[in-house]
């Protein structure tokens, strides 16, 4: 196989389209010191990834026009001229959307394929997995007894915060867009319950699943639910807002929580962090994860979607809500 | 003089007029077990009274018709039948906006009139001054040599965090409305900068005086200038929310900062408080301020209105903005 990158054509209005992509066969560069050169097996399809498409600020610079997509993937060194990696190692790290990756070894770690086969470092072993775990943990302070809320709670990121707040002895609520959703964070997510947004009231359904006020929410999606929740915070609660994809496809102005001095009412904080700033504490989470998994406690469900000329319409999935699971695309 | 009260008469829609008020002349009620009586001296006015006339959920419940207007004020004791309370003593605590209140002695604390006069324990050692106090220690968690943000750094709250701000050790900036406000934050409060938001851009001000961003932003209105300082957060920033003065007055449908994600982007948080929660700490907090203002490093400035009967002018200056230094009425 030829090597394949899959590079931003031109920047979309709204929703990503063929237009948007232009696929290149360039061979990969040289390796220069302090460097790895990866075959690329599996490429992750985060919601993220649509925000860096736009030319403004945040917390990575956008992606520019020609460049290869950014994207976390998993793979086996090829060559290496950086000491600690050595030829077959599974790794995972920034690879971009492509076959054949060359970067500094330091935006990679190793994968220990003995706990998981590869896919796994990119769903729970992976940033998606760390997200949900140093969310709720660092961030949002989960403690025994508490009532946390997730939204989107069937999705990459929601169907493991359900099970780790659950695993850390807390009453889980979540909040999906349909029955199917509901019904699996219910039965495989380990959510005491969950509130579907298209067919009722979810102010209602808060007051009805969370009767002591939501001490952490874990907020996924931003918007309308967003404030729903902010409106039944209990006392010294934590919102910790780990993406908004009823923000990403926005054109124009977005709209911000109209309800934010709820915050005052609740003496409640709203937090906003990026998971790879916990990068040196990911060895301890996953062992967490991996004996949770051993015990039964924590599962991971994969979509996996083959052919890196895929990608673009496996973004698009996360939008309209077709995955179920982690969205990851195989090489 | 008989015995006066000021009544909330109709729920006003926007600004407060006069209909919005009653001045009755009821006798007070006996004193029964636990409670004290007070011959009431200053009352205080403050922003957060216009949020308690609108019939909304918050923090506390709104002021119902017809009863007498809520408010801190400071007095004497005229008779005790709680411990720990003698008639003559000097209290600060709920008096409602009367001259002679009637209320449970938990309510009220001694004011040690030996290192001020009443009228302190309405401002720098009262609940204002406190707001400042705690709301940049404990919630915003200042820290020396970090770069904190003041809006309406010339009013009653930002006139003294911008000093204790000073004080511990911080580069310190405010925003306020016109040039003789910004002239006072920097010649009298110990502000190093005070960026007019009137005369120019405020997202201009903080690249020119916070160059390396801001780290602690102490929020005292809300609105636009809430999204400019959002935009220009430090990493790990705190946001304090003390109140939304532009906000109080909204009509219909309050707005929310269009630009909260910036809290992702920062890693930052943004904390609401309510200052009464911080009471068992407030002694601590007064001696910390009495010893600055011995050093000469902590002044107070109060703006006292003559009578009960100017309350409702008085507190529709708080949102013209003609009051200078913290609002008090003396009965």
């Amino acid at each position: 196989m030829p090597a394949t990158q899959i590079r931003l054509n031109a920047r979309p209005k709204g929703k990503t389209d063929a237009s948007t992509w232009k696929i290149t066969h360039d061979a990969p560069p040289p390796v220069k010191d302090g460097e790895i050169a990866v075959a690329v097996e599996y490429v992750s399809v985060d919601p993220a990834m649509r925000g860096w498409l736009n030319d403004v600020k945040s917390y990575v610079p956008p992606v520019g026009i020609g460049e290869v997509m950014r994207a976390s993937g998993a793979g086996r060194v090829t060559e290496s001229k950086a000491s600690g990696f050595a030829i077959g190692d599974a790794v995972m790290g920034q690879t971009g959307v492509q076959s054949h990756c060359v970067g500094a070894a330091a935006a990679f770690s190793k994968a220990d394929t003995k706990l998981a086969p590869l896919p796994a470092f990119l769903s729970g072993f992976g940033l998606t997995g760390m997200t949900a775990y140093f969310g709720l943990k660092e961030v949002g302070q989960i403690k025994t007894g508490e009532t946390v809320v997730i939204s989107a709670a069937a999705g990459a990121v929601g169907s493991m915060a359900g099970q780790i707040a659950r695993n850390l002895g807390c009453r889980v609520v979540g909040i999906a867009g349909d029955a199917e959703k509901c019904r699996l964070a219910v039965e495989e997510f380990g959510y005491d319950a969950c509130i579907d947004y298209r067919a009722g009231s979810v102010s209602q359904g808060l007051k009805e699943h969370c009767p002591k006020g939501i001490d952490v929410y874990f907020d996924n999606v931003g918007g309308k639910i967003l404030e729903n929740c902010l409106n039944a915070l209990a006392m010294h609660a934590r919102v910790v807002l780990c993406g908004a994809i009823s923000q990403y496809n926005a054109e124009g102005e977005r709209t911000g929580p109209s309800n934010y001095m709820q915050l005052l009412v609740a003496r409640a904080r709203m937090e906003g962090f990026v998971v790879i700033d916990y990068r040196p504490q990911f060895p301890g989470a996953i062992k967490q994860l991996a004996t949770w998994r051993d015990e039964g406690k924590f599962t991971m469900r994969e979509h996996i979607v083959n052919g890196l000329d895929q990608f673009g319409t496996a973004l698009n999935m996360l939008f309209t809500g077709e995955n179920k699971g982690k969205l990851i695309i195989k090489v």
